[in-house]
Formats: structure tokens, C-alpha cells, sequence
């Protein structure tokens, strides 16, 4: 039966709305527990970085560092340059850091709230403003909001949000950063083109203005369309504000989740004054799990393999999750959801006013799933619509019955509304 | 010849500055590069832990949680088991971090300064005050320095500051820390006693005061007298202010510095405030590497054991340091140096307005010191009196060497001096 639910009679409605009722009592008194709510990769995943945890490392790096003594700021040039070349940056605009990006993301915030960023007033107690493309990565989120720093939403179109909408925001000297997720964002999958991002290097703005380029999902393919990374330092270079920018990644979904490393590229200006920071919170990284990693990853390309086989993993849990939500949710009118071709997540969305209750019906059912409006500042999603759905932890099984009962939840929640409207 | 300088003859003084001159000349003439500025751990210490290099490593804590992913933000109990009992504290009150106690220093710092502690505001722009016992440890007093913190220096005595001293500045509510190494202090050595610190548990202090509790030395030990950790946070307790103390240490003066494990003690509401903004900068610390670690150390006897090795190494380099500085500068009334029992310093104090000319002449020998004046608030030592010496790194011949050279330096910057006066 694929008919729209706002098309049925009301007594159609109401014996679906019953039947439905049923099945979500049936899910709850199963009692199972699934977590669908981060993304985290799964066993399988980490089990092909077995290796990490036995093997030898030198005590030396290539250019004669002791990595078991205290230094080296900048990282090792071993892991420096394969991400470099991954990344497309210039060895000498990468530094490789401890086992979190959202760290340095985080860090780089409070220098600048702290000390201030090229020369202008420190952000404290000031009405400072970010760019807050949405759905958007709580994380990032909730970095400003303890910070006290304003998000000011737009939409995330296909190919990242109107550049017209943001240029005319981040021309307000408040507005002082923006969060982009340039491929496969978390966690609509949208790619930034070309186009938008020569425009967002250009677009006049603040001297403190900064975009945090989260590109976390870099080389975390789904489908043989394998975009490489744009050069958006080199963009900035040649937009005139080579400073715009401070890219992040990390190998925390390509080795181990946290127990990684993680990298900053940027300016040799952003960089320097990184260091004026940073300088004083370390004597440097741990370089002997950057040469684990290194000595593992061997080069750019054993890094593009092991994404191929993460890829294995992942594509058909997220074939299974399209599978599902078109078999259950096709023609109901009552969700869309995206089909990303890399990344980590599914956004749905579901009928305007019931994403919450779809969670929270849910969890009744014991599955769990990203808070609603996770995916918006503050946690607000204006039309309490938007899902995230992050596949890659559960295994297939456990991910079929928690999408099955998540479309259960999804046209339930939907059946209520319609019939109490 | 042991009389002292200022007993000397001008014309007996005359001869011997040039005699010292033309030893000097002879330093310069050969061209070594001897470096004594650092407690870096030597390879030989470094090489003790080899096994950290090879070791295999499970991919499940003893709770179950997979360490190759995200989560856990306390640190692994097994590492924490260890070092609780190390430093008597009780497991629940311990966390483990990732490669830096510096780190975790300057980040509690930071949330001090951007949200306040226990309710209070913020300490961003307002007039801030810590007590800095001197000589200490230039890191410390970079992170103040950094941050706008005002510091007030306090003599540090045999069994640590006055307390009568420091009780009265901390009287003043604009006082809001005081650094603490409570254990072989860098760079004197000296260890606070009982009555000391329980007068600085009980003094009267503003809400938000804290005392950075850096227990870097714990258990680096030189001789046989090996005391025990003082138990901090249970006399703060007792002295009704459980909150009163952040302590820190790490592994890497025991394992590897840089690459080590990092650890925070303190009361239940500190860690959860810690936690409240620490929370927001990372998922969870590098579970991997403590997990190396735990396995690698075993227990708290495999940790002593350890140390045992260490001191094999390092003793005798205190050992020579005292030799040649005895022989040198013994009776000559030029200098005065401490006899450490544990840590990595020994600090030499020469005459007066004479210290920053011993490093600079040291320096044109090819010897580098730590900059005069680091061991005091600003870099000022307002006596141009106290070097740090950290014979840990180089070897004993390169040891015997810098020290000989030191005791040149010290000579002829005296003789210079007592002349021109």
C-alpha cells in the first residue's frame, strides 16, 4: 500500500493508525536496545586496523627526532605529508596533532574568545555571530553555544547554502566564523561545489572572519565517484584572503575513533598564531602514535585502500536503510531522506511537527536515535522535521530492525497528527 | 685553592680572572654544543621502556568497552587503578587524559578564565592574582603570563613557601590559584611538608581559588628516602575545602615525555566542572595508548620498579653535577646549589647580578642554560641570582663537561663583577 497518508479517509487513516499502534506495541514489548545515534564506526571496521595494535614502531623519525622525547610541535613530517597529499596541502601548511580534531576546532575557538585572532579584540563578552549551515553537526553547535557565541542558521542546499544569503550575513563585522563540512556533511551528505566555495574565499568579511572546514568525511567514499578534496586553501590564496580558512580532518573513522590523529591546515599566518596558543598548552603531540600511523598507512595511497574497504562495510548498511525507508516510507508522503554518496549519515525528514515524538517513540520501542533538532543550533529545528540516522555502528541485522522500527515510528507519528488535526 | 673571591688580593683576583678568561677562551676555541636547558629524559632512560615500541595491545578494557572507539571520557580504569594508588587517591577521583598534565593545566585555566569556576564569574578581564613560589617552573608562569594572570612571588623554603605569607594574599578574593610542586620542586627539589600544606587547605581563600597541584615528581625519587604522595585531597577534605586542589602528573618522566598518559585528581564537583567544558572539547582521550600502558606498567609495582631503573640513570648525574660543582666552586664563596633527593633539577644560585652573565658566557662556550630568570614570574629574577641546571638529558661525559664549563662561567662572571664593583 503506497498510497500518501493525507490522501486516505479518516476511518483508513484510523485503522492504519491502529495497526501501526500495534506494531510499535509489539517493538516495545520485544525490548530490544539498538543504537542508531552516532557515528561511530563498527568492529568490523576497527577490526581492520588490527595491525595498529601489535605492530613495532622506530624510535626515530626520518629527519632524526627522538619521537619518544619531549618536541616537535608541528607533528612528524611522516604523517604530515601523507595527509598533505590527501588532502591537497602543502606539507608545510599541515600540522599533525593529538587524537581529536574536535579538539583543535574547540581550541582554536577559545584562542579566539580568549587572546583574539590576527591582531583583533578577543572575542569575550562580545556579540560575536557564526554561520551555522543547517542540518548541521551538533558538536560544532554546541561549541558556540557554550562559548555564548550567536548561530545565525541557513539552509544547506545541494551544493552548500546560497552564497548570496552568507555573503550578505558574513559582510556584518559580528559575524566572525562560519561551520562548513565541505564533503559529505554531517549529516545531509551535501557536497560544496566549486562555485560556492570561490565565492565564500571572495566574499568580504571581518579580519577575524574564519571558516572552520570540518573536512572530516574527506575520503570517505560510498560510491566509485570519488571527488578529491577541493583546494580551498589555494582558493583562499587566489580569492585574496589566505587566511580565511582553517581546515581540520582526522583519522578517527579511517584508524581508531579517538585514539588517532588528527591535523590543522591552514595559512602560515593561522598557523603561527595557532602555535602563540598552543605554544604554551603543549610541548608538542604524541608523535610515537603518529609514527604508528604513519608506519601503518604507509603512504596516501594504502590510506585510499583502506577507505575501499571501510566502503565495503559501510555501502551496504546504507543500501539497507534506503532499502528499508523506500519499501515502508515510498508514496506515504510522509518523509524524505537523503541518498548519500559518502559520509557517515542518512538525514530524514520526516512530517513537519513530528520528528520529536518519531524519536521519542522510539526510544519507547528501545531504539535510539540522534536527539531531534540535534541536527540545528541550540538543538531548535524550527519544523521539528529533521532525523539523523547514523548506520555504520550496528551491524546489518540490528540496523534492519531498528530502520523497520524507525519507518514504524515515522508513519505512527504521522497517522497521530493527521488525525488529531 | 678554595679561598674565597672576595678574600682575594686585587692583584691575586686580577690573575685569576685571567686565568678564567683564557679557560674560557679555550671553551669557546673548541666549539662544543652541550645542551643542559631541559628535564628531558635521556635515551638510555627512554630505552628502558622499549617494550612500549612492540608491545600488543587488547582491543577491550576489562569493563568491556571496545578502546578503539570513541567514548570513556574518565581514561581506562586500568591505568587509573594504578596511578590512584600511586598517589593514594581514590580511583573515583582520578581521570586519566591524553599525552600532557601541562595540557590539562592550561585548559582548566582556560575554562577559569571563559566560565568561571564553582559559579563564580568568569576571570576574563578582571584582575586576577596567582601565588607563584620561586624559584618554580617556567611553564607555569608562561600559562599566567599568557592569560593576563597577575603573579605574586613567594619565597620557596625547605618545606615550601610561609604559609603565614601565603595565607595572608590569599586573603585577598582577587587571588584565585598558587602552583604547587609539591614533590622534588622544579627546579629546587624541595618537598612541602605536612604542617605546610595543611595550612594551605585550611587558610581562608576566595571561592573559586585553587591550587594547581602538580605532582610531576611524585615518584622520581634519587635516593633511598622515598616519601609517599602527601594525601591532598583527603586533608583538603578534612579542612573543609574538598575542592581546594587540582592535581596533576603524568607519565613522562616515567614511560615516554610527550607520548605518555596524563592524569587530573580532584574532588567530585572540580572533576564534573572539568568535565562540564572538557566534555565539549573532546569525546573521549586516546584509550589506545593508556591501555599500552597499563598493560606495559602492570601495577603500581611495576611503576616503582621503574623508577628504580631511572634513578640508576640519573643518580649518578646528580652525583657528578655536585662532584664538579663542589670541586669547583666549593669555598670560593660564589655560589651556593641545592642537593636534590628526587626530580630533575639542581638549582645554583650565583652571587648576585651575576646569573644572566653566567648563562650569556656559557652560551658563547657552546653550554646552553635555561634563560636566567626562568625560574621566576615574567622571566625577572630580581637578584640575577638563580640558574636551573637539568642534568637528565645528556650523558655523563658531555655532563662532566657542561659542568666544568658552568663552573668556568661562574668563576670568571664573579671575578668580573667583584672587579669592576
Amino acid at each position: 500500500m503506497t498510497t500518501p497518508l493525507t490522501d486516505l479517509s479518516h476511518d483508513d487513516l484510523s485503522a492504519l493508525h491502529e495497526q501501526l499502534s500495534s506494531e510499535h506495541a509489539e517493538l516495545v514489548a520485544r525490548g530490544v536496545r539498538l543504537d542508531i545515534t552516532r557515528g561511530k564506526p563498527s568492529s568490523a571496521q576497527l577490526d581492520l586496523n588490527a595491525d595498529l595494535l601489535t605492530m613495532d614502531v622506530p624510535a626515530h623519525a626520518e629527519d632524526g627526532q627522538d619521537i619518544r622525547n619531549y618536541g616537535g610541535k608541528r607533528g612528524l613530517p611522516e604523517i604530515r605529508r601523507i595527509f598533505g597529499e590527501l588532502l591537497g596541502v602543502d606539507v608545510d601548511h599541515i600540522i599533525a596533532a593529538d587524537n581529536s580534531s574536535l579538539s583543535i576546532m574547540h581550541d582554536l575557538a577559545m584562542y579566539a574568545v580568549v587572546h583574539g585572532i590576527a591582531g583583533e579584540k578577543p572575542w569575550f563578552g562580545r556579540n560575536v555571530k557564526f554561520i551555522a549551515p543547517v542540518p548541521g553537526y551538533d558538536r560544532h553547535f554546541v561549541i558556540c553555544e557554550h562559548l555564548g557565541i550567536e548561530m545565525i542558521p541557513v539552509e544547506l542546499g545541494e551544493h552548500g547554502p546560497n552564497v548570496d544569503e552568507v555573503a550578505r550575513l558574513a559582510a556584518d563585522p559580528s559575524v566572525k566564523g562560519m561551520w562548513v563540512v565541505p564533503m559529505y556533511a554531517n549529516p545531509n551528505g551535501v557536497i560544496y561545489d566549486e562555485q560556492t566555495v570561490r565565492a565564500l574565499m571572495s566574499m568580504p568579511a571581518a579580519p577575524d572572519f574564519r571558516i572552520w572546514w570540518d573536512n572530516a568525511y574527506a575520503l570517505h567514499h560510498l560510491t566509485d565517484a570519488e571527488p578529491a578534496p577541493l583546494p580551498v586553501l589555494q582558493w583562499a590564496e587566489e580569492a585574496g584572503n589566505p587566511d580565511r580558512v582553517f581546515e581540520l580532518a582526522s583519522t578517527s573513522k579511517i584508524t581508531f575513533a579517538g585514539d588517532g590523529v588528527s591535523f590543522l591546515a591552514s595559512s602560515k599566518a593561522n598557523l603561527d598564531w595557532y602555535f602563540d596558543h598552543a605554544g604554551i598548552r603543549s610541548i608538542g603531540p604524541d608523535k610515537v602514535n603518529q609514527m604508528r600511523h604513519a608506519k601503518y598507512l604507509g603512504d596516501a595511497e594504502g590510506v585510499r585502500k583502506l577507505m575501499g574497504a571501510h566502503r565495503a562495510i559501510l555501502a551496504p548498511k546504507f543500501a539497507l536503510v534506503d532499502d528499508i525507508l523506500t519499501n515502508r516510507l515510498g508514496g506515504r508522503g510522509v518523509a524524505t531522506w537523503t541518498h548519500p554518496s559518502g559520509g557517515y549519515f542518512v538525514t530524514l525528514d520526516v512530517m513537519d511537527g513530528t520528528a520529536a515524538r518519531v524519536v521519542s517513540l522510539a526510544k519507547e520501542a528501545g531504539i535510539s536515535l540522534t536527539p531531534a533538532g540535534a541536527s540545528h543550533p541550540l538543538g531548535h529545528d524550527p519544523h521539528d522535521r529533521t532525523i539523523r540516522l547514523a548506520p555504520s555502528f550496528p551491524g546489518m541485522d540490528e540496523l534492519r530492525e531498528a530502520m523497520e522500527g524507525v519507518a514504524t515510528c515515522v508513519l505512527l507519528a504521522a497517522a497521530d497528527k493527521l488525525l488529531t488535526a
